[in-house]
């Protein structure tokens, strides 16, 4: 599982039922918060989000409506008696607010809150399953974007097949790590002989609120799914540029560029009550320009990224 | 009007779709928020309060479940372009949080922020038609109750029987005030010849966060409505007391001591998904002690005190 669903998606004030930015990537051992706007919790009872699965929360930038949420969820957390570990990756300066808040309560979180704050681009999870990068993107005030790529799954083993070529099961963990077979008499086994490929990796990449910037989509080259706030409407690409965020059209392009293979969109702002002019603009794209992106996703959604 | 809406009744938590505390009380020329739980801006569209009366904030303490909302809240109303004052009437400490955050986010509010550390009992605002009292309530932490009083309703002039008497019209504020007439001749018009009383003033006391204290009684002495937290049954009456909090029957003790003609519970405790008990438990009292309570309010209600 590789699953992503969008608990916000506007931007600045929460309007017309729209939450706050907040999405969870789940996958089948964990689930990863991404930003945490206000609300954030009690859009986990609504769309089944499982607390206890969270270890890793991520916060793009201090901008309210990006983290005005996760101190709730903190404490929440410790309420009910959370013990295992959580790490918050954000800018350095959210660990004295978080500390002086805790403080002010009176109150000692029940689990251990690891704090890394982010400095450099580069890797800043590494999982059993999942790396998890972060890169710079450009805004008003330090900004970040992360990029999560599962991890090359494992070759499948036909055991009926291996079991002809004599190969015992103590060594199906180097099959399934694509390792050839040296029987005793030394004739080889190829290893897609007796395997057939895993399934195949996803990523997704988050780029945060962000001025159009062309350099963005070398950092997230052929991404499955691509996430590109898009604040405004084309007409209003002056304004959307003076405040350090893009349209529709930009984030398109972004895509466009990185190759990636979905779009999804939002960050919309508290202007427009119906979204429906984001959908068609998505629709003159695909047909005028020869679009290959499938989707581009707008509102609430659980996007499962197949398996 | 002086009319109250409960924005949010649950304690620590938000659970069953019940929020973290926070209540406006309406009247004719502003509103007054108190006490600001994560989500307060969202139940603003929900139970159509409008932010632009809001000219006074309080907060009772600085655990979460009750201030949680507030930034957002301000930034909410900064990025709506407010420019009228507003005052914020809570615990010295948030001062520094609110600054911390509007620093970290490079963000200056569109409207001038007063803010009043709450250190003694005693009036905090005195307007044309209110005053609010604030008085020390205990809780585990610093905790203040709030008290709001409609001022001294002016006398209605009857102009019929003002005209029999020959009364400048001049001379009707003096009236509405409750002084006699005398006119040229010396001869006294006593007020209530040419007056009827004015309508009846409202109070309404909240207790914010408290563990049984019968000392509160005294503070609230006659309210119309009285506010006191029930986050317990009366069989966990010892987490209550080792929490700072009260139960069902000490919040109708606290009314009946201090002759609140009624009383509003909340605070529920998220162990609680049905609020029945606490229905049921408060008609108990009123069969078997002959309360003289017309109504213990459950839940999400928008609450008017007649005019």
């Amino acid at each position: 599982m590789f699953a992503l669903t969008i608990l916000g998606n506007n931007s600045a004030i929460p309007a017309f039922d729209r939450n706050p930015t907040a999405q969870v990537l789940q996958t089948m051992d964990e689930s990863f918060l991404i930003d945490c706007g206000e609300g954030t919790q009690m859009q986990f009872s609504k769309y089944k989000v499982k607390r206890s699965k969270i270890n890793h929360i991520f916060i793009s930038h201090l901008h309210g409506d990006h983290y005005f949420g996760l101190i709730g969820l903190l404490t929440s957390m410790s309420l009910l008696n959370r013990t295992q570990d959580l790490h918050l990756h954000a800018p350095p300066e959210l660990e004295q607010l978080v500390d002086l808040q805790l403080k002010f309560a009176a109150t000692n979180l029940s689990y251990p809150l690891h704090f890394h704050p982010l400095k450099e681009e580069g890797i800043i999870v590494e999982g059993n399953k999942i790396t998890v990068e972060c890169f710079k993107v450009k805004h008003r005030i330090d900004c970040w974007g992360f990029l999560f790529k599962e991890k090359r799954n494992l070759r499948k083993v036909n055991a009926e097949r291996a079991k002809i070529y004599e190969i015992p099961a103590s060594f199906y963990e180097k099959l399934q790590q694509g390792f050839d077979y040296a029987n005793k008499k030394g004739t080889i086994v190829p290893n897609d002989e007796v395997t057939v490929p895993g399934q195949k990796v996803k990523s997704y990449a988050y780029c945060a609120d962000t001025i159009y910037d062309e350099s963005l989509a070398e950092k997230v080259k052929d991404v499955d799914l691509l996430y590109h706030e898009t604040t405004y409407l084309k007409n209003l690409h002056e304004r959307a540029a003076a405040r350090f965020h893009s349209t529709t059209e930009q984030a398109a392009n972004i895509a466009k560029k990185a190759g990636a293979k979905k779009l999804l969109i939002g960050h919309f702002s508290s202007k427009y009550e119906s979204l429906d002019e984001f959908l068609q603009k998505r629709l003159r794209f695909l047909k005028i320009r020869n679009w290959r992106y499938r989707e581009a996703v707008i509102s609430f959604s659980h996007l499962a990224l197949s398996h």
